[in-house]
């Protein structure tokens, strides 16, 4: 699909129907994530790609039991690893490194006809308990990715003029 | 542009030949952005459109030095509004939040043919005095956005058996 037209038909989907990503397409998804950009290509980022039944509804439930997320074929849970991540004082870049690779996988994925969700109401400790995940890792986000079965209009967003600035901020965008 | 062929084609661009953005490319790659999902759809975020030959150097300045950032015809700063923000104890979902609307504008810019670079070597403080931006406001990566003077293959990827696992943390991912 023409990149501009994804970018734009992306929503946010919470029902799937029953069927599967096929290995090729899924192979694509991730690979989309694997040449995100990241601070000083340190890429500190893991992913666990879940498709089991009852491993994906016991996430669900660990997401404030989201249970529609199990309905979708794979859930994709987003780690930032601190000790390779850039950072200075209280601030880490790995939150904006896996959002980068994690929304280069929902483009890709919803390019090739998928819907995606990003989801960031779960609980960190019942999440890594679950998927094994080291302690020293953190988890960003999850993405259920599957066959989508729900169309809606694009939720309001902010005004042009309040979210552009030209050359300073508060300065209206010229030619906006 | 295909959307999977834009995603692999994207790369950190560090170089910018003399040539503006048509105001048209300027609005689709800003909308990108603006239809970015957010947590819970706060959209805790801003943009700076930067374009003054004088205030780039500054910027650039201000951003470790990169002086090469000010050839570019657009510096695009990305700010985060965390009164606007979901978060919960030390975590704000806002640096993520900005990092995916970015992303979506280094996509769309990427299928239109312009070079983006992802910037977080900035003074946090400078940046704020040079482009006005509120106290409360936090900047989280600036952008320049311009017609590429630079190609290059993408720098090493961690490895897929490294970055996959299948269902939980460290086991392999069946079929890859």
């Amino acid at each position: 699909m023409d990149t501009i037209e994804t970018l734009m038909k992306r929503r946010s989907c919470r029902a799937y129907k029953v069927g599967k990503i096929s290995e090729e397409h899924l192979h694509i998804i991730l690979e989309a994530g694997r040449y995100a950009p990241s601070a000083g290509n340190t890429q500190p980022w893991r992913f666990v790609i879940t498709r089991g039944s009852e491993l994906k509804k016991e996430v669900a439930v660990a997401c404030a039991e989201q249970h529609w997320m199990a309905n979708a074929d794979v859930i994709l849970t987003g780690i930032g690893v601190p000790k390779e991540s850039r950072g200075h004082g209280d601030w880490q870049w790995y939150p904006v490194d896996v959002a980068i690779a994690m929304q280069n996988m929902v483009v890709a994925a919803t390019s090739l006809g998928y819907g995606t969700c990003w989801i960031g109401a779960f609980d960190q400790q019942q999440v890594k308990q679950l998927l094994s995940i080291p302690p020293e890792m953190h988890v960003v986000a999850l993405l259920p990715i599957g066959i989508p079965d729900d169309t809606h209009d694009a939720p309001p967003r902010k005004s042009w003029d309040l979210l552009f600035s030209g050359e300073t901020y508060g300065s209206p965008l010229a030619g906006s």
